[in-house]
């Protein structure tokens, strides 16, 4: 049916969901009138960003003067969302928990919405590894800090383990939209996630450093060896909660360092 | 000495060391005259917040108009850093992760400025435990999901187990506080910090949710039964960083719901 799928009989027996990240619930707004007609979704970590993107689009689409899009969730200060046409852009600030209430939040919208045939897709920056300094990576596959395909949810105090396989179609589809852009090599590669930027990713310029850069640069190469093209921190959770609720999801990165 | 510690020679061999998400830098700022004489920071997951509470400090200290606290970090939109006086109020979005980064770079920050006897407290809402709606909860130990006081950071795809006790005497000094306060009950327990803010705490209304309400209401009781009091998502982390840098820290939060 292409819908958005929630996978939590107790939302049937509620009688209001408040979206409170986002500021909106169910019986505040409209959720089918303000969103029904959502066919893509751009998230990533600032604020700003996400705003100069919803501008973008909006200048793209022909939608008239972009400079007043507003910020959906304006009464809140955890995220903020705009919209231009069928295109929504939403920041998750940084790391795996912040992306988690963002999405889940998300989802439920979207399912409240009774939106159709949603794509998301995740851009942002991150570190490369061993390719063009200004490439884009389009993830096929996240993985873990292991450079395992899996997302360790902890559930009640157990972990479960979810698939992180993103959609290749989608993956195939951008790197084609690519080859008519110049300016960006483009490529398609696993993505590595990490709970921390500076001992996780093996930076030497934390507040705590126990490694010399010989064993930073030993562990960069297995990571390239095992397909690691790029590293962030929030990939792995976006595919597993994406890919569990039906949403087409794709997660694009443009590797600045 | 009383001085922050950083534990990274590698720091030392760099000819400038950029505090890229705080929008700061040796080379750019005079960070012992813009710092040195901060005696407390205290942060918080909100940057509405941390303004309000940079205000609400200048009041109590005598230094004026309160409306015109500007925002230091106004060049980057991922955390928001006010000061009043010799306190320092600070945002840190949600999540270990989106902690983590600023705590490494707050760390170099104080280091950097040559600050003395740093006390810094993390003040937030969460989620209690068996307790009053309104308490106030002051940290003795932060939990992992299991009720270890432990966090788990992983440095170059190693597990390495790091301690999250905070500082007792502190603890003690901020419950003395809270005796002249009438309208707040405050207590001190243990808290719990998780990766997730739906599956992880036991939340019924998420995108997804696998477990029954007994099962939930079990894993809360466990949780009670083992000291804790509070639940939220940054406080084994804080523990942990501050812990190992020489700042005497202690989180106390908020129970609002």
């Amino acid at each position: 049916s292409g819908l958005v799928l929630v996978k939590n009989p107790h939302l049937d027996l509620m009688e209001e969901d408040v979206l409170y990240h986002l500021d909106l619930g169910t019986k505040t707004h409209n959720l089918p009138a303000m969103f029904g007609d959502i066919k893509f979704v751009c998230v990533g970590g600032s604020p700003n960003r996400m705003r100069a993107f919803a501008q973008f689009m909006h200048r793209e689409l022909g939608l008239g003067d972009a400079e007043d899009v507003a910020d959906i969730c304006a009464g809140s200060d955890r995220y903020a969302m705009y919209r231009a046409g069928p295109v929504l852009s939403i920041s998750h600030g940084m790391g795996i928990p912040s992306i988690s209430i963002m999405l889940h939040e998300l989802i439920k919208l979207l399912h409240h919405a009774k939106c159709r045939d949603v794509t998301i897709i995740r851009i942002g920056t991150s570190g490369g590894l061993g390719i063009e300094a200004g490439s884009v990576v389009i993830t096929d596959t996240a993985v873990d800090s292991s450079f395992q395909p899996r997302f360790e949810q902890v559930v009640l105090g157990d972990v479960v383990v979810r698939s992180t396989q993103l959609d290749k179609d989608l993956a195939e589809e951008l790197l084609a939209c690519s080859k008519d852009i110049p300016d960006f090599p483009t490529l398609i590669g696993h993505t590595m996630c990490t709970y921390d930027f500076y001992e996780g990713q093996g930076r030497l310029d934390g507040a705590l450093c126990s490694f010399s850069s010989e064993k930073k640069l030993a562990y960069l190469r297995r990571a390239y060896d095992a397909g690691v093209r790029n590293i962030e921190m929030e990939s792995t959770a976006f595919a597993a909660l994406c890919g569990m609720c039906g949403l087409k999801g794709e997660s694009r990165h443009f590797h600045l360092a």
